[in-house]
């Protein structure tokens, strides 16, 4: 490789530079501060494992074994993995590392891994910042993450224009059971839902089992009114599928109620995480931006792969993304050469201040920190910052 | 793999559990704020990097090469490396992506991994931190890093009892240039040095070009007077020599003036990062701790892979060893179920003084919340936090 291009990082990788990580730093302390006081503790996880422990989702969830990267332990001479999800390893915690009784809240922040760019997202190696509640499978515990999410936004500056989408994938999941459809069945209608292909779905649900419900379901999949009017009495009939309308309908009236300018979407046919929740879906939008600021879902059980299957439901989001484009100018003052007393003073109270101070060496002159904004200077008989 | 060992980890990986986990994010933000303060701009690096780019310094450190888990990059098809050490990443920004004019300084901190453990050190993914300074080679700028190095440790507890070892890789590199010994002796007086072999030093040197010097380099490697009085004058009138040895006596008096109370130790033959480094060494040790707490050196021309050869110094830390063993109980309160006015501001005051407050979901009680500490009561018409 020429030295011209040993500097190239692959794609969908990058460093950050002072006047980004600052930015970033700031926001991880404030997100991550933000979640301890509302109970949340903070956990490091490992950022390899052996392959076993983080595919605990992968066997429904095919997509995240492909976005992780395998390595061999040269100790053990087993397949590693990098992780590209947290989740996981947070459960591995819940259900066996730190076995809490009763509720367990954790949180998280920390670079995951991506073979590839996922979505619209093109970084691969996105700071991966989020919050998990084990152990609760009330209708309160959804409410208390999605509330916790767009709190934990407002904090990071996202007020304004933000978009909440809530779903459910136990209505369609209950009404493939009811109607006792087959595995084609149901992932083709899944797909005709991703792709909002109402004509077609009217003509596929014509002889299908319950044809109607699934017609309707995608039809006013985005209107809990049409949906309570136009679905069969029969579907009403059926418990799974009234609990999983009811706590849909009750998070987001709830919501509602604490963020009253909020703007909620209801979509009861968001599947795409289909095969890894088991309930309540939510993500958050903010305006000219193609992938969510944040997202999570109910996923009860996931702890099973490790001895202990417990109700979960958190979200994550990539704090970089949250910060993307914001930048802040590093202020730093530079100082003479010397020791004299009253000038190491003056330089410990600058810092103490949280100014960012440095000290000449040597012969060199101010000139010698390009990026000084200040400096320090004896003026009437005093140590003073002026800006450079 | 059965369930029951699916929560096994890697030899040398571990979770980070709450009690631990707050201790050393507190000194991450404590460490990265107190070289801010400094002057050290932080910068965050990719865990990825073309295998090319992180092996700047391992044409001379095969130790370095060894470490590095290898992947293979699925968009490019080409060798990626997990860094193993943050250093060549920070010389690559200093070289290509952030060329400053005149002096750099950095910091930075992240996990590491390496495929075996390193030394003494059982851990496989430390949480490296450190400072780097670039454009300097004056003396000034390793007493710099030596004291902000010390400055550091002090600030994270470490006062008593500490131990700071300098060395000086160039006094051995210009004896050997001066005598003009091939690489199998530069070897072998090396291998010797790092044994404390003595009576086999001396009888390997009897016949050695200016052999009486490094027998005495050797012998008298932790004394600076004895070295005066005991190698021979053509030695002294070696240009390089004398500015090695004068850079180490300088940095050594300069901070011992500035930690009068600290323990100074040299050793001129500590050659184990000899050909990575190129001249002062420095390392701190506590006791009974085989590891040092702190390491680094100067490395010039480090950033020469990639186009720019500038003069370094800079040391490192792992996190986790500085935290060893400490915790800190995490303190938690439960608020009670409700969304009357008073209780949610009692809530939103306890948070904003920095308690941990968890509000009870659904029908649970205080003992859903198994490490609950604190319990907030209502008590004589007021909202008051009471120990469980």
């Amino acid at each position: 490789m020429p030295i011209a291009e040993t500097w190239l990082l692959p794609d969908g990788v990058a460093d950050v530079l002072p006047e980004q990580a600052q930015v970033i730093e700031t926001l991880r302390r404030k997100a991550l501060d933000f979640l301890a006081r509302r109970g949340y503790q903070l956990v490091y996880t490992p950022f390899i494992e052996y392959i076993e422990s983080l595919s605990s989702i992968s066997d429904s969830n095919q997509d995240l074994d492909l976005a992780t990267f395998k390595i061999i332990d040269q100790l053990s001479g087993r397949l590693l993995g990098v992780r590209a999800d947290m989740t996981p390893q947070v459960a591995r915690i819940d259900a066996h590392v730190h076995p809490v009784e009763g509720i367990a809240r954790y949180c998280y922040a920390g670079t995951v891994l991506h073979t590839k760019p996922q979505g619209f997202n093109t970084n691969r190696a996105p700071l991966q910042l989020g919050a998990e509640l084990f152990g609760s499978s009330c209708i309160d515990a959804d409410v208390e993450l999605v509330d916790l999410m767009l709190s934990l936004l407002e904090h990071a500056g996202f007020a304004d224009g933000i978009h909440l989408d809530l779903g459910h994938v136990g209505l369609f999941r209950s009404l493939v059971k009811h109607a006792n459809l087959d595995k084609d069945a149901e992932q083709h209608l899944s797909d005709l839902y991703q792709r909002k292909a109402l004509p077609e779905l009217a003509a596929y649900t014509h002889d299908l089992p319950c044809g109607a419900d699934f017609n309707a379901l995608g039809r006013y999949a985005s209107d809990l009114n049409a949906l309570r009017q136009n679905l069969s009495p029969q579907v009403w009939a059926d418990d799974e599928f009234a609990m999983a309308f009811n706590a849909l309908a009750t998070t987001s009236a709830e919501i509602q109620k604490r963020w009253p300018n909020l703007h909620i979407g209801i979509d009861v046919v968001e599947l795409r995480s289909y095969h890894y929740h088991t309930g309540l879906t939510y993500a958050v939008y903010a305006p000219h931006r193609a992938a969510p600021l944040a997202q999570g879902g109910r996923y009860d059980g996931i702890g099973k792969h490790f001895g202990r299957a417990r109700p979960a439901t958190g979200f994550s989001c990539d704090l970089y993304a949250l910060c993307a484009g914001q930048f802040e100018p590093v202020s730093v003052v530079v100082a003479p050469k010397g020791s004299q007393q009253d000038l190491l003073e003056a330089i410990a109270q600058l810092r103490a201040e949280g100014r960012n101070v440095i000290q000449l060496l040597g012969q060199d002159d101010v000139d010698s920190v390009a990026y000084a904004t200040h400096r320090l200077q004896h003026i009437n008989g005093q140590w003073a910052v002026e800006q450079i």
